[in-house]
């Protein structure tokens, strides 16, 4: 008896150790990004039916966990408010440091509103470098204002 | 007398807004970009003396708050771990949700390591686009790896 | 010197008592509802040049707090994460206890996505009962789906 | 041996998985809102004898279950304070956003008092909307005064 | 400029220490009990116009803070999440260590429900006793049940 | 094995749903107050002997089970410092609405000095009431003095 | 004005370190011990007036500073949950490591009950070693049974 | 398999109540204070082989047990940062009613340094009293000097 | 199946208890630090496939764990914030007491910027000394600057 | 009137920022390291006479200001539990990431025990490297066992 999506995670990252997956392998097979595929393994977005017969299929598991799959799941992905990893800490770093300059320039350009987490979309690169190649992330969020009523 | 930085930033933003002050025009005034600024004056960066000089200039500040402009200053923008503003919380909500997935990405790209949040730069611009304007960021850090000793 | 939009609030709080001003007046005055007004005067919302105007004459407020007024403001109007004042923590308990039924019946019925709290409005109206007058209260935001990408 | 109510849920979440049963088609059995069913089933709420026995049918639980069903539960329905969830989220921003203005508002409409979320229900719809349908809920709560003795 | 109620019950606690005012004495002039008219003085109550002229001559208040003790305040009285009180400890700790039985006794006798804390009355006594006094507490709240809908 | 008074609570609160078991009935078989009855079933006081053999039999306990009943636990029967259920925490509202005048009103009567937790007993009654039935509790603790040494 | 015993506390802290005035000469001056009077300097104990003019004298404080000295305090002298100053976090470790111990033991010898904090008393001194002079802290509290009804 | 000491308390806690065990026969056995032996059975403090092996006799432990009890253990036996048990929070209340006091006595004493907690021991004893018996507990810990460098 | 490196972690705990093996030992047999090497065993750093391997024989491991031994690890190695241990306390206390310190002098010396936790090494070793033997710990990390862009 | 030693650090950051002092300067007037000199002028050590005289006189410090030098603080230079400046940081990383290895190799070297945060002394040095050059801290405390009693 499966409970939680949680669950199906955990047999995702056991399947892809055991087995050698790489996440690019299952972008590919279900044809979309490896930033929102790698999303919805580790249990943070909803795969469709085929989708999800598709990560069923790569990483064995059983019906009941495919169907999981399918479900929306509860999302956030970090054991504490603060993460301790060093990698997504530094996230969380750049979020403290820049988050008051990131909240000015956006308003100054676009007045009152957000960027979105959810009409949102990221992508990963490396971007080569003689002194030490980089990693470059390119977020793009819909802006969404507030108005009045 | 001054005693902390934050004094300082207080001291700008009060400026800023009875001057009606663009952080735009305090980046073009000393020639670096409108993020890396609006970091500094927001407390979060260092100003070298020819900097600290315009800056102050502009605000209108002391010659107490324009030696504290060139002081490190203790970082971090945010008033709690979980910001509650709405804007700077979607940032936090990406590193919740997406978390997992960036360190599993820069992992299989890279190994075992950090992207830099010192070695980074940012830059924010606004795409138009039909179904409502788009914030996009690019965050470029470089890769540091752990080796063994 | 004001330095943040927090010391207009209180600037507003107090003339509202000593003057006896209501917030339907305030409203009224804006031609806006009462619901984003109070929001507004509370720290919440960004007024345009106008509506600040007639909110400054309204509590006799200075040309620089009407400035502070057009500057988005960090929002977030609790002292606390989880809230002590008793009518405020009603509302943090119906989160609480109804936030999984919440988030069933939404996906159910729209799939993966949010309940936004941007494109959002709100009314809050009295509905006399015998058995002791109902506070009824209208939530309406738009469903943003997530994509996949 | 079942000694928790959170044990019934789970057994329930799974069910309802495997078998894909709508929140919808519980409620139409027992013949009450989608709302308070659902709370039900996700351990917010106490069944009687009838309705614990329909539910017990349509999950496929023991005798043992269904007697937990009629158990007044320990309630609280999130894992943290500050829920990590991005759709659960959106609600407790509308409280910390909105949180003073409600307060300001029904304090000006009725007194000092609050808005009950014993003597309360909610209603969620559809609205449809060309520019993208809303999600409208209704929160109804009788108004219960502070006296003073 | 008075902005928050917390600063006349500043006001009310020093006048109280330096005039030596009793309570009772207040509570006597104003013709309600001890304990709502000390939980009235501490920010907690909202007094009608009477009572604040009441409680204004009594602690020598200005017009603009008699003003303020007819808001209704931001209620809470204590500085943290956990008292750190001994006197105000030893009811949390009841809370902490009768919680649970408190609850399964009143769902026995109620069904589910709660005991309201609005409607809502308390009587502190001294009960003389040779083995050293006690203090008697009565706490009287109406019960509100949960309903189906 | 068993190894915490919790896993005893564990089973009496499966064997009272499957067996349908009250509370009165077992603070009956001892002869003692609901009150306590209860608090210690639910792991918070210590049965001697002959109480512990009566509870152990009523709910079909182990031998092993029956001599930790007769162990003192770590006391504490809530899962968080801010209790999370409507009727636990409208307990913990009372003492953050009233903790000050209740320490106010202790202090005017017996000085300096608290009302014992330990010392200490709670009778829980209903009140017919036609506006309602109320849920009356009489609290009474020893007042201990602070003494200067 | 004088609002809070906090502020009596600064004032006797000031005037200890700018007169050079040791805590063993106010015991002196008042008659009782080092512990118990320091406590009450540093607004955790309730002085009566002789003592409360004494200690007046001392310091050097105002006729209001010296009313609020006989005010029952909100106790509590640290300011955080978790100390950080390196002498007392020894303490709060020594109740880490220790404190299971400790409530094993006084169960062994007294059964179920807790060793009172306020019919207590405290005593320092040093004891020369050769191996490096040491610490002695005599705590001295009453015994307090549980018992049932 | 056992990975944590933790399991090894458990084991002795479980063999305590179900054998009928004192911790005074356990310090006799070793030929050490109750205090040490108690902290060492409850995981805080570190066995030789000897006095493992007689312990582990004492309560029936496999050798994987006995080996355990010769690691040094993660220390720190209290579940929650603020003990709830009410015996050892009385003890958390002195370190947070008398810290400022120790602090200020030892260092008037002694000057800059600590109290140690590791050359450190401690000693419970019953004392006969009329007015009830009371628990006398020595503290004896080394004083290390802060030295400048 | 194994889902999380923690689980290695925890058979690799047990293994070198019940088979008495020395990281230094661990740290031989891979030829590296035993700084390192104990890090990698505890699940903070990645080994490669031959150090995996050699770790996996030396403590019994399975196939799947020697996989996980390859995998990045989430990094974290303390289960609270303050940690509670005492040895590791005392390191938090140096962050604690130090930290401004440390931040202070590595400014002056090389400006805005960080020491990297990355491109880091340790070295821990025992220091003989007539007054009692010390640790020594040389930290070795490479100053990263915060450039302007 | 001067109430606490915080008061005094933040004149003396003060002044340093306005004079453009160096903490080097310091050190060397008063002959000792640099990082027991900043720590003293952070508000963490305690001057003697001479000491504080000279520290007064670079600073500027008024004799009130002097006498609190040579009182002991209440230690503790961070302003949060987890730190948020990136430079402080990096070191809570290293306890959080090396913690447990540090625990392991003092107690695999030195059995049961810790290393001092009393008795101990840093030292901060800059290493040139072609790779960038890196800091270099050694820390040196003494080792105290536990011992039985």
């Amino acid at each position: 008896m499966i409970s939680t999506r949680e669950e199906v995670t955990q047999m995702i990252l056991a399947a892809k150790v055991s087995k050698g997956i790489q996440w690019k392998q299952v972008a590919d097979a279900i044809g979309l990004s490896k930033e929102w595929t790698t999303a919805g393994c580790l249990g943070q977005m909803t795969f469709n039916k085929q989708q999800a017969e598709t990560v069923g299929e790569i990483f064995g598991l059983s019906d009941e966990a495919i169907a999981w799959l399918q479900v929306v799941p509860y999302k956030g992905s970090l054991p504490s408010a603060v993460p301790t990893d060093p990698l997504i800490y530094r996230w969380y770093e750049v979020v403290s440091v820049y988050g008051s300059t990131i909240k000015e320039l956006i308003h100054e350009e676009f007045g009152d509103g957000i960027m979105s987490a959810i009409d949102f979309s990221m992508d990963i690169q490396r971007e080569e470098n003689p002194n030490g190649d980089r990693v470059n992330v390119v977020l793009s969020g819909k802006f969404l204002p507030y108005k009045s009523y």
